[in-house]
């Protein structure tokens, strides 16, 4: 075996779904060398997951992609509740709001996953628009399988040093296909949790070949990304085993077109028939319907059930029985398959710093039942949270330390997503009630109740969100905006946070250096040090075009400091604005790196002829003042900090913006969307993920805490 | 030459610049056995038109590619009036709107042609989205020139018969490529109207070859796009010669990133400076700036001038001076070209109904001077406005007389466009006022009025759209949502329309059928048969999601019977609606062909599986009622006209809206902008482009004009 190549790789992902894609695309956009291997031979085409949160919309958004996923998919707006009457037929009870308004500029929709992974594949190729693309150039390998893995663990603290070996095999087309669609068993349960392991299997027939194509690859992270069965956290062992329980309730999915005389089936419809379970209806794009079967007749009572009785036509006869009197049938189905409820996750997320798990499919580090539609959404925002990090880290800009935070992070939004579908999950698969006020089963009401909590959560979250970050609020959070992580080097919450400290807070702190910044939350009302930094309507000082904020915070790979000046007309205030320039260009931003911008992360990725000379600082200042802009000459009256200049391109005139009135657009109202008193401003940072990390005063007081801040997250130069 | 290959097309694209790939996309939509040729080697990469009017977005989203122009081009929003002060040095004069609020739900935007020839090129691949794509899937045919063209006279009323007979060469990829850019001489002035014709030489040197690839091709129709120095209208002789005429001025235009102190270089300005000429500047995609200046130094002085002053340096240095006492430098251009301004149209826009002309570069059908961004705009609705009617006819859908409306209705819109822009273009290069009051030159206030006036009348036509309708408006039309098409076939205006007669109504008149239908504005104030059939937002009966009107009227061939039904949670109102839908599924829908939908438009092209078995009526059916959405069940209150069943499909769940708040994007006020009023209702026949054709009652007396209408456009079968 001395001819097995072996080469290197700053990181390696083990797995292409939406989390390794998702981790590969952030990847991309910063330039890092790494590889993406699958053991599939291509991408998935029809059915598994299709929720997009709204959260996860304004991610894919951030790299260019979300407005592909947000005008191909179906977006929900209406809940239909379903119960039986007093003589068993089911009627429509109630219809709610689907999405709470205001909460994000999008709103929860579907669209199947095989969709948004050809987005993803797409935007990691936006990220080399030049006809001279590096070698390192991140493109999918597929039919490849890893084998083994070891860690040198003399050389994890070593950040030059590789010390991951991972072999691999390079897959026939026949082995690369699995062995139930070989054998025609059962197609619709292909990745059901169902479904044996069949990886163990692969590994063998494939090493046993005597033309097998092996390959070291030696490798500073691995992020296992593996999803059904994950191979990565079955190969670092027994500490790394999932807790949790399952259920007897067993479930099936059809993706069809339906043909049916039910009023509602363009409505997300929860129903609960007299005695033949419940259905969940998901209309999705291209007249297609995703429903959700419970399987009553195939309990699986307390051992594995027999698989053999679980048929696309089982399922569909299920369907049936639920939704009658109303007719149901179909021509085209596009998919099917059945799944055994549980939730279980795992305890660890990371071994030595050095190697990753993400991702909720049935066996990856958290698992759970699909119809909360939180598993790709929360999948995708592990490595949301991993990428930028490892990122950083790989280009030493980021310190190493930080790479804690993603299972310190993660963990807990993996717990809180465990904890409500418990409760989701069991109620709707509760003994169906035979009227709203029937107490033997689950009521109309309690089930409702249990729905509109989480909207609750999303609402108080919107109204008061200052005080939403200070309690320890509930977990349902089934929109994704209402994710809020806990103290750390990169969220510093005010001191009197700390005071009640959960476990997860005091390992925190034990890793913090301990003049840690301090947020100082009523100057940025709706900006929570640990949640996302929402998003308003701005206008561009040069050019009066209007903007959501977002767009000028791509996912780029930089820190952003939000300066909100208030009014710059007044001389004060101005004076104000350009001092903090002047400390910002002489204090602070020297003091770290520059990024490389890659130009796929440009809004208009791969127009421009010509690769700018320009390494602009990992920090971006962005400037949102309340003067008139005609009052405000941006050259002549702001500090250069704030127009930043280059010798290619001139100055940067897209850093300045306006909380005014837009020429055709309405007003933003930025100021009071973000809850800044303009007599007052503040400074708020972002980290390259969108989440705040500090709020504080825009005086001479604030700039200290920035200064700590940045301290304890970046290297400095 | 017996080996001549010989082939028959339905159509024949000469030319792929925007016009050609208009029509190229429709007959791809609309599955038309057609091909496009084009003399060079490759689509345009930079420079050339830029400026999107709203009504090329409406368009253009139409076909569903209409976002990636909005999403990359820059918006403009304002512009800047800069004139000299009393001691000669340029100062910001005012600032005013761009664009007037409501007229579009798009805005004037830049985007360079470049883009859109790469987004009409895959808007065209869409169309073909399913691997068994039909042998004659449209693709551009680039260095392939023609060089004959006869046309058999016999033929031209035989709807069966190829009376075109042209012959095309094959290009080697020398002889493709521009005399300018081999001879390394003044590469800018490719394709400006100062550069002569150089494809005499191309056919010339390609026919000589001994090796030279001949083919024939037998056309029903020829459509000229063929730009800059058009082929196809020099070669139908001396009746489409251009007429009109051409000025002493001279402008240069520069696509720069560039480097300057210039405070509003990211709006859009009209500079006028006290001696050195006048500047235009256009901020555009991407940091780039288009300049438009006037070269005051080389004047054409009666005759051609020398185009080696004409230079890249020569350029800047003007607009250095114009912009001065501020300082202009760049490091990237990237395309630079110079024109002498002039205003030319053509009698003849096509030749026995058999040949047709299109387009606005220097020597199509009409041509006239770039600033007012009106050229691709206008080409590209040239061809949209042929595109519908070339590919119904060829599909025997369409009466072949209404062909003639194509030079009917675009003759007009030419001659309005020369006659805006002769008076543009002079205020613009007129000699400059030393101060707003100086009478000797052109004041401040006489070229603001003018660019004030164009608003002035797109504010009209929103704010009294019916006034407009009944007078003949004024020609300027920067926004093209202006266009007021004639009474013809395929416009029906009221009785009083045709008191004072132009000569091109009595025209029409003698082409019209005696019985034509009569349209009632009242019913639909703010649709003016003529104009585009405008959009606001309505709610899906069916899942409550909002949608633009326009969504839901694709560019697929298909008219539309708009019903405003008014309130049908009334008895009377809900009997009325569905007797018109017995009528109109009895005695109108059976009486006209069916279309076969091209999968690319569908809003979501080639993500379903299976091509559904279904072939709707020519005849889209909308319905837009008042009602509660939840007080009408649409599967039991409704008749099925408004929601077809589709044996594999099931329902349409996608034609009945409602005129209602939606959930969290505010309420579209439907009727109020359409003008209807809910007690009466009204009919409206939408065009498939998108123009109104007649409006008319709902009730029964309305519907003797709806057949009477469709009896003058379509073939019964």
């Amino acid at each position: 075996m001395a001819s097995v190549p072996q080469s290197e790789v700053d990181v390696l992902i083990v797995g292409a779904g939406p989390a390794g894609l998702m981790l590969a695309l952030w990847l991309s956009r910063l330039g890092v060398v790494a590889r993406i291997i699958d053991k599939r031979t291509a991408k998935v085409f029809s059915g598994q997951a299709d929720g997009f949160q709204a959260r996860t919309l304004e991610i894919l958004d951030s790299f260019g992609i979300g407005e592909q996923v947000w005008k191909e998919a179906n977006q929900m707006f209406e809940v239909s509740f379903w119960n039986p009457n007093p003589s068993g037929r089911i009627q429509r009870n109630s219809r709610v709001p689907n999405n709470v308004a205001e909460l994000s500029r999008f709103t929860e929709s579907v669209l199947h996953q095989g969709r948004m992974e050809k987005f993803f594949l797409e935007g990691i190729a936006a990220s080399y628009p030049h006809p001279t693309s590096p070698a390192h150039q991140i493109k999918v390998e597929r039919m490849v399988i890893p084998t083994s893995l070891s860690i040198d663990e003399a050389k994890v603290d070593d950040e030059d040093a590789y010390p991951l070996t991972v072999t691999v095999q390079h897959l026939t087309e026949e082995e690369a296909t699995p062995t139930q669609r070989l054998s025609n068993l059962s197609d619709g349960l292909f990745r059901s949790n169902l479904t044996d392991d069949d990886v163990p299997q692969m590994i063998e027939q494939s090493s046993a070949r005597n033309d097998k194509r092996e390959e070291i690859i030696k490798a500073k992270y691995v992020a296992g990304c593996d999803g059904a069965h994950s191979w990565t956290r079955k190969t670092l062992g027994k500490d790394f085993e999932m807790r949790g329980e399952m259920t007897d309730f067993i479930w099936g999915v059809l993706d069809i077109v339906p043909i049916t005389d039910f009023p509602d089936i363009r409505n997300r419809c929860m129903i609960h028939s007299a005695s033949s379970g419940s259905l969940m209806i998901i209309p999705r794009e291209n007249k297609m319907v995703r429903l959700y079967i419970q399987l009553t007749e195939v309990s699986a009572g307390g051992g594995r059930i027999d698989r053999s009785r679980i048929t696309q036509e089982a399922i569909f006869k299920a369907a049936q029985k639920i939704i009658s009197p109303y007719k149901l049938d179909y021509h085209y189905c596009d998919w099917w398959t059945a799944y055994q409820i549980g939730q279980r996750v795992g305890d660890k997320f990371s071994k030595l710093g050095r190697v990753f798990l993400a991702g909720a499919s049935p066996d990856a580090v958290h698992t759970h039942s699909p119809k909360a539609g939180q598993g790709m959404n929360v999948s995708m925002q592990d490595t949301y949270n991993l990428g930028w990090k490892l990122g950083l880290v790989c280009k030493k800009i980021l310190r190493r330390e930080v790479l804690s935070t993603y299972e310190f992070e993660r963990k807990q939004i993996a717990k809180e997503l465990i904890a409500f579908d418990h409760k989701f999950s069991r109620l709707f698969s509760g003994r169906p009630a035979k009227d709203i006020m029937d107490e033997t089963g689950v009521s109309m009401e309690e089930f409702s109740n249990a729905f509109n909590m989480s909207h609750m959560v999303r609402i108080a979250t919107i109204r008061a969100p200052c005080e939403m970050g200070r309690t320890n609020h509930p977990s349902q959070f089934t929109s994704g905006i209402g994710v809020n992580y806990k103290p750390s080097a990169l969220v510093s919450k005010p001191a009197e946070h700390r005071i009640v400290k959960t476990n997860l807070e005091v390992e925190a702190d034990q890793n913090a250096a301990h003049d840690r910044a301090q947020s100082t939350l009523y100057l940025a009302k709706n900006c929570i040090p640990g949640m996302r930094f929402p998003s308003f309507q701005v206008i561009a000082h040069s050019g009066a075009q209007h903007w959501q904020l977002h767009h000028k915070m791509p996912s780029d790979g930089r820190f952003r400091l939000v300066v909100f000046s208030g009014d710059i007309s007044q001389a004060s205030r101005q004076n104000l604005v350009n001092d903090l320039g002047s400390w910002l260009s002489t204090d602070l931003l020297p003091k770290y790196p520059s990024i490389t911008l890659s130009p796929g992360s440009e809004p208009h990725a791969g127009t421009m002829k010509f690769t700018p000379d320009r390494s602009p600082s990992i920090i971006d200042v962005l400037l949102i003042h309340t003067a008139r802009r005609s009052d405000i000459e941006m050259l002549r009256d702001l500090h250069e900090v704030y127009h930043p200049f280059d010798p290619k391109l001139g100055w940067d005139y897209d850093k300045v913006f306006v909380d005014e009135e837009s020429y055709h657009h309405g007003n933003g109202r930025a100021y009071e969307g973000y809850g800044v008193d303009p007599e007052e401003g503040a400074l708020v940072i972002v980290r390259p993920d969108g989440y705040v990390g500090l709020v504080t005063s825009v005086e001479k007081k604030g700039w200290n805490e920035v200064a700590k801040w940045f301290r304890g997250v970046l290297r400095t130069i």
